[in-house]
């Protein structure tokens, strides 16, 4: 029972459970994990993949030949534990040169360095059989207006991005792209805010269909915005392509805390939307375990990370089965054919028949909507006293 | 100077200069101000419009006659002192029988009466000449989400705004529809929280061309967000219809604060984009007086918000044209042609040049932006100690 | 089981069950309900006490016969259902008068107005058995620090709360002032905005000891705090007198919601750290039910309130029982004796004992706190999936 | 003009101007700097002090005789250029020791290694004349809360701080130590999370005479909190011993931008509340470069630190003198003394007078305080279109 199995798609980066535990204030606490014993760990632990920036698994200036034997010792591991590689991101953020952005640099020479980052990262990620590419602006963004870059930078990832779609279709690569916003850490404020805020920039690239969203918890969340609306939107516009779980303190640096360690209401919400939509995708634990933690502790978050998520995936389909629960649904949206004769397409005869209709107005005034009730339900299904 | 004129297009709503101090915890400090007194101050001031909510200037309820005598008065006002009403809104939030949404209620009868009342309000605007036809969904949002309403409203707004821009069509109305986010207050959660993610909608309607956007300030600031990037966003993708201008701190309850008093740089760096865009609508200020002010105090207000305007118009107009400013920026952007051949549209042969072009990486890593001095430059212009 | 008894000292405040969904953007949805009734209703569902503002009981201005009548008729439902009235505050926010300030009003005939109804609704408390006296300073705030008033109010304060003490022991009222800290809002910024600055202040006051705290999880909340960490620290003071449940999600408007409807964790941890502190004052709700609900939500509302902190009580008690959470903070905890022995009150041995001590860094360098474990265990008796 | 001298009391720590760039998703982007060289630039640039943490002087590890030649040539540096060093502090929070606290670790070892650095700081700083020691107890906090630390950290800390007071005293150590709160970062949260926390917490000490505070302009705004009144409240109590001044959004990770480059109205009235309260202190910058910067950007950040402040002091200055100011403001202020009879210190016969008093109070509900045009002037007074 709650016992991950590749099945449920639970997938971790190289960079989350090999997080060394650095912070703005103090040093590493724990040894850099070797990724193929990351692959060995992950597979025994039921996940189904692992997903890596090109630097997590081939250090910056790796020269050619040693980074095909780390690729070929890492293909091998894949190939003995079945675990799966399925998504691949470029690192954009570390290296000093990305200091003033990425793509969004006011030096084409660096804008040129993402890209080509960018170009190699895709060549990998077809070797080890990525079908996600994600990429997430983290540098695109400033502290300083008085540049004027906001104006620009639009323009700019644009191009890259057309750069990319193009040159995946030109290698034949099937890759669907994933844009990741965030609010901001470590600018002071990133460009791609909010899911909206990416949503809305896929209609101007070349290749919509080609684009789509890896929402994060922990992003939206800083921005105090409500992250199961954001995943609701994204599905409704059907753009949900992969999606990063952890959790967050709202109005607090990035934390990527264990899913469901914060708040269990919204994952219990979040688990109900994903597992209820048809999403088929990885659930991607975009998490690490806290500083406090040696290797035992790395292992415990993996752990907890999946089961909370199979626990509240339980738990959110007794609460859509339970009969008051039902009842309660019913009655809140139970629907008048009177009234939805008045709504729909529009006509011109529709039109009018509106402006004349009888309304139950004080009625529509003293409905209760009985949503305390539903709500208490809920947290006790969450809390598992019911069901 | 700083005087406000017409042309400088400074709009003000009958609810914002007619605020009566009402809040959470209190009563009305002030009166109600007749329509039409208004009308005849704000001209005096020298503001160019006045913007309406159906219920600001005919009350719920009102008989039709009534209703003609109302409008035939207010408008004779317009026509004395040449104000216009440049935009109008349906209030679909104060009635009881919006509680749980307009036109996301999960009553078809609210939703049809919410529909209703925007075709009203669409009239009543066409006989004021009101060109733009703003949206605000306050009353869209949860705070409960056991009732899975967040996979629903996406289609019922939909439907509204198609039926709504298809009526416009039909009764020749040239409306241009401006979508109003905000991310909270007074629903836990609004479905539209976010400049983004009301952009990304309209690209799901029928007639996406009709609909644009109208930022607020204060509503991204509540969420923490860069408001300039959002707006610099709306003008990239040809959005940016109309524009609420106002102040607000952070990650707190909306406050409607007196344009300029609170964040003045950002301010500053807005007008300059509003300026230098191209932008030709309506600067309105969505906001209104403390509570502790008396009458006298509402139009020191909205003096207030004017001539900050116009002071920090001429600060960003001599920041653009300060000779060490313009130097830095030069060397900001400086671009070499040898990096510039990288980058642009997509082709086979750009891609294996870039893979093996020299990149002078460690020169970009130690390059210094002067980010510091820039800025500064920009606070010693707002200072007024400079220019 | 998890049914609410009066030994479990749950009390509401008329205000919170006669909320009647008044909003800043929209109109009233319930009727005023009659104080006997709620008496008799909260009675009857379990609770111990209704607590009041002395305006909840007696509108503003009511003639001193009717005011006696009300009285009696109100005690007398007391006497029947043996409700107590543990607890009374002063209205110091809705009349207008008070719109910059009661005790922090630059006129002095508003602060003698905010004393006279303190030291009316101290009479009327002691009338009605209440021991405590909360003090919520809402309006004691500012928008505009021009007014240079940041510097004053602290005297005019204390001198308010001095003389109400005194006059509590002038007449024989046993009162402990319970002091209750917000961040924000009706104010842009209050003064007292957090449990620090409350419990600081008590100690510029006369009479300290009849001073202690009305911490509030909402307010501590909206500051993005932790509210068990100020509860902690008013306990450590010993001056933890009173403490108002519900619940919000950070960084928005006041929400008062539902107790344990947001924040789950925070709740049980809190539960936690109240059920084993030996604090014996009311668990009082203030809350209230959402603006959706009829009075049937309300009464949902209240029941829910109170079962879900006897779930999270339940729940908190099996977590410290269990062998492995036992084990597991015995291992946090575990305290070398020779450590032990560099620590503690000063001496000057001690001091160069400790400079010249072997201290075992490297070993705590790499120690691992096991900290993802015992979280993940607490998650889980919260799920309810363990003991 | 704007020119900064000693007198001005600027002081900038070792580790502020020596930031080396790094932030949680990238590298260091400047190399370390000399002490040596830190010191004879600040002196270029007319500051008075540089304060430092025993690690940013003596790297952790650096044998006895090795530290005592840094000392000295340090302490040459000082002499030539007369920089004095007015604080010191202890870094105890980049160690991995640290990761669970250092006052506050549940090891007592590590507690140990946290007095014991403590105490070896105190004798450095005492070595260089320091008379100002900062706690800055910024891992003391938690992300888990089922420890229940949070019931034991405020004996630990008493503990660790009468231990260093009584230390002080015994070595003749004259030093004030100022204590600096922070809500969170790098810890979830910090258990002294606002100013009113410290402030309350020195009363619990064995020598509160000792011990003030150190508040920090980000550090207040990270938690939304209006920093004005926090420095203000401890004047009231006669504990502002430090400042840190600097800058950051709200809502958002620790940012320390420089001063007045995004909050200018709160830096504006900071600085009229600094230095119209006697505060004789220093005035630290504890903030840092922007990490596009390379070592010229370290200057002008520093440059830029100490002119805006210089500015704001002439600009609070004028608007203090401004009549139109004045007259408002004795307006505002103006005290009846009909009503001031009714106020002060408590007697039975003033109480009786207050209760049978008539109260202007239909006046007092229509009176307006000008606050709109006050808060205007002072705008205007800042942006220096006046004055």
């Amino acid at each position: 029972m709650y016992e991950p199995k590749p099945e449920h798609r639970f997938t971790f980066g190289l960079w989350t459970v090999g997080n060394v535990g650095r912070d703005p204030f103090g040093d590493a606490v724990r040894e850099r994990l070797d990724p193929v014993y990351v692959v060995h760990k992950l597979a025994e632990l039921g996940a189904y993949g692992v997903n890596l920036h090109d630097e997590d698994l081939i250090p910056r200036g790796t020269p050619p030949q040693e980074r095909d034997q780390i690729v070929r010792r890492f293909k091998k591991a894949l190939d003995e534990t079945g675990l799966k590689v399925p998504m691949v991101t470029a690192n954009l953020f570390s290296d000093p040169a990305f200091k003033d952005g990425a793509f969004t640099s006011p030096d084409p020479w660096v804008r040129a360095y993402a890209l080509r980052k960018s170009l190699e990262t895709m060549d990998l990620g077809a070797e080890l059989g990525a079908e996600i590419y994600v990429v997430w602006p983290g540098r695109e963004g400033a502290e300083v207006e008085a540049t004027g870059k906001a104006r620009k930078v639009w323009d700019w990832v644009r191009e890259a991005l057309n750069f990319m779609a193009a040159y995946a279709e030109d290698q034949g690569y099937g890759y669907r792209f994933a844009l990741e916003p965030k609010p901001n850490e470590p600018r002071g404020d990133i460009y791609f805010a909010t899911v909206g805020s990416m949503l809305a920039f896929i209609h101007t690239l070349d290749r919509p269909e080609r684009f789509g969203l890896n929402p994060e918890f922990a992003h939206e969340t800083m921005a105090g915005l409500n992250f199961v609306h954001a995943v609701a939107q994204a599905l409704d516009a059907g753009k949900l392509f992969h999606i990063d779980l952890n959790d967050q303190r709202m109005s607090r640096f990035d934390q990527d805390l264990r899913f469901g360690s914060e708040n269990l209401k919204a994952a219990f919400f979040l688990v109900d939307l994903l597992e209820s939509s048809g999403y088929q995708g990885p659930r991607h634990f975009d998490a690490h375990a806290l500083r406090t933690e040696d290797e035992e502790g790395v292992w415990a978050f993996a752990r907890g990370c999946m089961r909370t998520y199979l626990i509240l995936k339980e738990r959110a389909e007794a609460f859509r089965e339970d009969p008051e629960v039902k009842e309660l649904l019913a009655a809140y949206y139970q629907e008048d054919p009177a009234a939805l004769a008045l709504l729909g397409p529009y006509s011109r005869e529709k039109a009018e028949a509106l402006k004349r209709a009888e309304l139950p107005l004080e009625a529509k005034r003293r409905r209760g909507y009985a949503l305390e009730r539903l709500d208490q339900l809920a947290v006790e299904y969450l809390l598992g006293v019911r069901g």
